[in-house]
C-alpha cells in the first residue's frame, strides 16, 4: 500500500485512472476550461476544439458537460479521501497522522490546484443528485480528520476546545492553498505542507504541555 | 473612528458608498449575477436586467463589464484593508489586536461571502491595470496582519517559526470562510470570529511558554 505522501505527489499522469485515451483527454480539456472561463460560460464545443476533437466525439464519452464536471469532481474527491485515510489508518500516534495528512492534502492542493479550484468552486453547478454523492464524499474526508482529532484527545496528545469546528478549520486551510498557492510565495509544495502541518499541531495543542521554549 | 468589529458587521446597506442609486443597483445586481454564473458567463445585458434597467442605462454608469468588477473588486479589498488596518493600529497587545484582526476579518468573510467569492475567485479576469491596483491593496493587508505578528514576536507574546508564512496562512484560513460558510455547519458569524481568534492565538503560539494545562 503506498503511502499518504506518495499519493499526495508521485503520481506523473493524474488523471491515469480515466480510459480510453480520448475520455481522459476531454476531462484534462475542460478542468482547463473550467478553471480559464468558468463552468457556465464553456460550452462542449470548446471542451471538444481544446482536446483536438469533434463535438460528435465529445458526446460518445459524456453525455453533458454536467457528466464531465461530476466525473472530475467524484475523481478528485477519492483522491482526496484516499489521501486522507491513508494518512488517518497509518501506524503511529495521533501526532504524526495529522502532520502526515495535513502534508500531503497541501501537497495534493498545491500540485494540483487547477483541477482542485474547479472541484472545489463549482460545486453549486452540479444537480441535485450529483451534489449529493460529492457531499457524501466530502463528509467522508471530514470524518478522516476528525477521528484523528478525537483520537489525539483521548489519548491526551491533543487540547482542542471544539472538534467540530477545529476539524472544518484544518481542512479549509489545507483547500485553500489551491487558490492561492500559484500567485504567491518562493516555497514548494512540500515546504508548504512542513509549514502547515506545524501550524495545525499548534492549533490543536500538539506539544502544549511541553512549551516549546523548554524544548 | 469605528472598531474593527463595528465595521466587519454593523453596516446594514453593503455598497453605500456607491451612488447615485441605479449605480448602487447595478453593483448589486454584478456581485449576484458573477456569484451565480461566473464573470465570464455573464453579460452586461444580464446585469442590466437584473437590476430592472436597460443596457443604454447601464453604460452610463460603467463603460465595461470589467468596470463593474473592479470597482466591486476595489471597494472589497478597501474593506477588508480596513478592518484589518483598525484592528492593528487600535490599543492593546499584540495578543488583542490579532484576535480582534481575525474575528472581525471572519465575521466580514461570513456576513459577505457572496461578494468575498466574487472578489478572490475572479481576481485572474481583471486586466493588468486593475489586477496590479488590487494586488497592492492585498499586499496591503498582508502587511498589517504581518505587523501585528512582528510585534508579538519582538515583545515576546508570540512563538513563530516563519512569519512570513504564517501571515499567508491567518489570512487564508479567514478568506476560505466565504467558501464553506453557506453551506455547512450552525455557527454564527460571531461564534466562528471568536473560534479561530482562538485558533489563530495558537497558530502564533500565543501563551505557549504558559502551558494550558497550568492556567
Amino acid at each position: 500500500m503506498s503511502t499518504a505522501e506518495e499519493m499526495a505527489g508521485g503520481e506523473a499522469e493524474p488523471w491515469v485512472e480515466v480510459t480510453p485515451d480520448a475520455a481522459r483527454r476531454l476531462l484534462v480539456a475542460a478542468v482547463e476550461a473550467f478553471a480559464e472561463r468558468g463552468y457556465h460560460a464553456t460550452t462542449t464545443r470548446d471542451i471538444a476544439g481544446r482536446a483536438g476533437m469533434s463535438p460528435a466525439a465529445l458526446y460518445i464519452h459524456y453525455k453533458t458537460k454536467e457528466e464531465l464536471l461530476h466525473r472530475i469532481s467524484r475523481i478528485g474527491h477519492e483522491k482526496a479521501l484516499e489521501i486522507l485515510r491513508t494518512a488517518s489508518r497509518r501506524e503511529g500516534s495521533a501526532t504524526e497522522r495529522l502532520a502526515d495528512a495535513v502534508s500531503s492534502f497541501v501537497r495534493w492542493h498545491a500540485g494540483r490546484r487547477t483541477t482542485a479550484r474547479v472541484v472545489q468552486y463549482e460545486l453549486d453547478a452540479l444537480g441535485p443528485e450529483a451534489r449529493a454523492e460529492i457531499v457524501a464524499l466530502r463528509r467522508q474526508c471530514d470524518a478522516e480528520v476528525r477521528g484523528i482529532i478525537e483520537e489525539g484527545v483521548a489519548s491526551g496528545e491533543f487540547d482542542v476546545l471544539d472538534v467540530w469546528a477545529t476539524t472544518l478549520a484544518v481542512l479549509s486551510l489545507c483547500i485553500d492553498v489551491a487558490r492561492w498557492f500559484n500567485i504567491e510565495g518562493p516555497r514548494t509544495p512540500d515546504e508548504v505542507g512542513a509549514l502547515y502541518a506545524d501550524l495545525v499541531l499548534r492549533m490543536v495543542g500538539a506539544g502544549a504541555r511541553f512549551p516549546r521554549a523548554q524544548r
